[in-house]
């Protein structure tokens, strides 16, 4: 979240079309759960055109960026990198070490990839982190660690620069235009 | 999880084809992270198998089936269910409400929709509930649904009738058979 070091998003092993939605999603949640980047590798301006219009649409800030090589961003990254693994170490043991890390000053560079990542990115990261050791989703993974990370923070942060915000309802849907209050009239 | 009330997941606004890896991935989020069944609906028999072939290898229990109608599973739920939906209300303020009933013996049926889920489940949810107030991803929403809801207890579960296990590791991936320690030897 923008008052604290970076927490980075790399998305790892996109094959365009095939993983499409999941790369959305990956962006998505991060944005949603406090990152404050996601950077998608090759071929997916697909995906980082929808999360832009989500983000001019329901605020910001969030940065979305695609880039052809990953290496040299985990090479030259200037922090802690984290790499979400279910081979890894368990989340509950490591997540007071990476918290610690973090409010230090930190950035964190936190890599989620799909079947196949190089042996590199082991070796590169500070912590090989398994959100359980079973194999689900990288966006349940990676939503689970942010939750951690940020221990809760992250669902109470305020948007700026939105067009629209939902207005939490026991039933039903409420949107209202961002700078409204939600009140019943403006429904 | 087996020893408590049951939490089903019920996966509705599966679209064939376009939707297998995301169903899937609802599915297989669902038996790592606690939930005891995972119920899909119409024509998913693709990721059924998947799911399947993840808990003979990888351990359970866990149960997934196809339904051709969700409405009667709502309509005769023995218990309280959870709508996750971006316009509900936040889980941080109702998740106490939710571990209380099913500490108290009520089952839950946690409802994951897509893109356009009826009223009526609006409706016939005990709570709307919404992991952040901002569109993501419904397998990220789910599992910090579960985290939550289990309180991490999940992370310590353990899978039996597997056929393999991952061993932790700082760096690298180690499989042994279920049955073994998981010593270097073993690697």
């Amino acid at each position: 979240m923008h008052d604290e070091p970076e927490v980075a998003v790399l998305r790892l092993g996109h094959r365009p079309g095939r993983d499409d939605r999941m790369t959305t999603h990956v962006a998505l949640t991060a944005r949603a759960l406090g990152a404050d980047r996601a950077v998608l590798v090759g071929d997916t301006s697909q995906s980082t055109e929808t999360v832009e219009a989500v983000t001019e649409r329901f605020g910001g800030p969030f940065a979305v960026e695609r880039v052809d090589e990953w290496r040299p961003l985990l090479r030259e990254w200037d922090g802690r990198v984290v790499h979400l693994t279910m081979y890894g170490e368990p989340v509950q043991r490591v997540q007071g070490a990476v918290r610690a890390a973090h409010a230090d000053g930190d950035p964190l560079l936190v890599v989620v990839g799909s079947q196949k990542v190089p042996f590199e990115v082991y070796d590169a990261a500070d912590w090989n982190v398994a959100v359980t050791n079973q194999p689900h989703s990288e966006v349940a993974g990676l939503a689970v660690f942010l939750d951690r990370l940020f221990d809760g923070r992250e669902l109470e942060r305020e948007w700026t620069d939105a067009e629209k915000r939902v207005v939490p309802t026991e039933t039903g849907k409420k949107v209202v235009d961002a700078d409204e209050r939600g009140e019943p009239s403006s429904e």
